[in-house]
């Protein structure tokens, strides 16, 4: 791929996302998970897997205005389409990047085939591990105003979403961020997963800890303290 | 404090703010913390540091709709004097809570002078410190559109906010974070503090090293393998 044509794509990507100034870093670091794997893999298109990363979430301005029943992967996968081919890209190659995308999502139906499609599987997959993993649902929660955790009534946290009308970033963490780690196509995916899971681990169990010190110093304190 | 009393007021409490699930659970456990730190200190009206805990942040749905010129604590400490004589404080007492609210801002100008007013602000100042305060400075980035980092054009964090009109989380770390663990006044709330103050740094840092492990070996690969 010429830088020409890199500053093509990137700039149609920036244009398609310009309000979300998270969703273009993540795109970088897709980007630069799949080269580092790229680097560990034998038969791989380069120009196929950069384009489907840098694309691979333009489908998602469009989700927002209905998310129960648009997707952003198909979406994304068929805006990349025609823009590739308004670019004079070969048809087939156009087809292989929108493959790609459609089938980049975590719980989706459609299973990555291609090399190329399980590196971009495997890179967007690394974003949502470890620290990075962490922050990212954390300001995601902001945005859709979840909350960090639910309380029962005996002041014990709700961490299995049981009864809990909304969602919270403790049940995320146990229903999502934990069960990504075993998710990756490649071996390189699975190495920098499980070095990153670390510090995902080290936060969830401080955090968990410090809330459940604040309560059980305090709450039982003060509850004592109160006349009948 | 009768149970009876303490009901009415986090039943005032929750009126406010109703609408913001996460300031509620700061809300518990600043309360939390406080209590704590009034185990360990003498002479604190325990009435009085409850009140003002609960109602501390009463104030903010008002500093929102215009958070140049309002000011929640103060805002708030008039608030919760109305609402408290309005359930037969004494006007002393009513005027205690008031002038502890309104001096519980770390960079506001007015200084916390009595005991109670010194716990509610150590109680204020641990929720920003460690994990918890990690992760609700993250929610809150969420909220406000705040990204994680922004680079700069040579592929580098830029963490000194130099130049940059978005501020960032990671400006956030290093300019609001950083600081608050010399702010305290009490001992109990120091050494809360140390301990937590770990989780945060380690956090901070495995995030950080994530990020330039993803652009160093991503990054400068891809530059190298387009071609001109």
């Amino acid at each position: 791929m010429t830088k020409s044509e890199y500053n093509k794509i990137e700039t149609y990507m920036l244009s398609q996302m310009q309000d979300s100034a998270h969703d273009k870093h993540h795109v970088y670091r897709v980007l630069n998970w799949a080269v580092d794997i790229y680097e560990h893999e034998d038969g791989v298109d380069f120009d196929i897997l950069v384009a489907a990363c840098l694309l691979h979430d333009i489908g998602r301005e469009k989700q927002f205005t209905d998310p129960e029943k648009l997707n952003h992967a198909k979406i994304g996968g068929r805006m990349a389409y025609d823009f590739l081919l308004s670019l004079g890209w070969r048809e087939e190659n156009a087809r292989h990047v929108k493959e790609c995308i459609s089938s980049h999502r975590f719980r989706g139906k459609k299973k990555p085939q291609s090399i190329e499609a399980r590196i971009l599987f495997d890179a967007d997959k690394l974003d949502v591990c470890g620290a990075v993993g962490i922050a990212r649902t954390l300001i995601y929660g902001g945005q859709v105003g979840e909350p960090l955790y639910i309380m029962n009534d005996d002041g014990n946290i709700v961490v299995d979403g049981g009864g809990a009308e909304i969602s919270s970033f403790f049940q995320e963490y146990n229903f999502k961020l934990k069960k990504v780690y075993d998710s990756f196509y490649t071996k390189r995916a699975k190495k920098i997963a499980l070095e990153n899971k670390k510090a995902a681990v080290k936060f969830y169990s401080d955090l968990f800890n410090e809330i459940n010190k604040n309560y059980s110093n305090g709450m039982k304190n003060y509850k004592k303290l109160l006349e009948e």
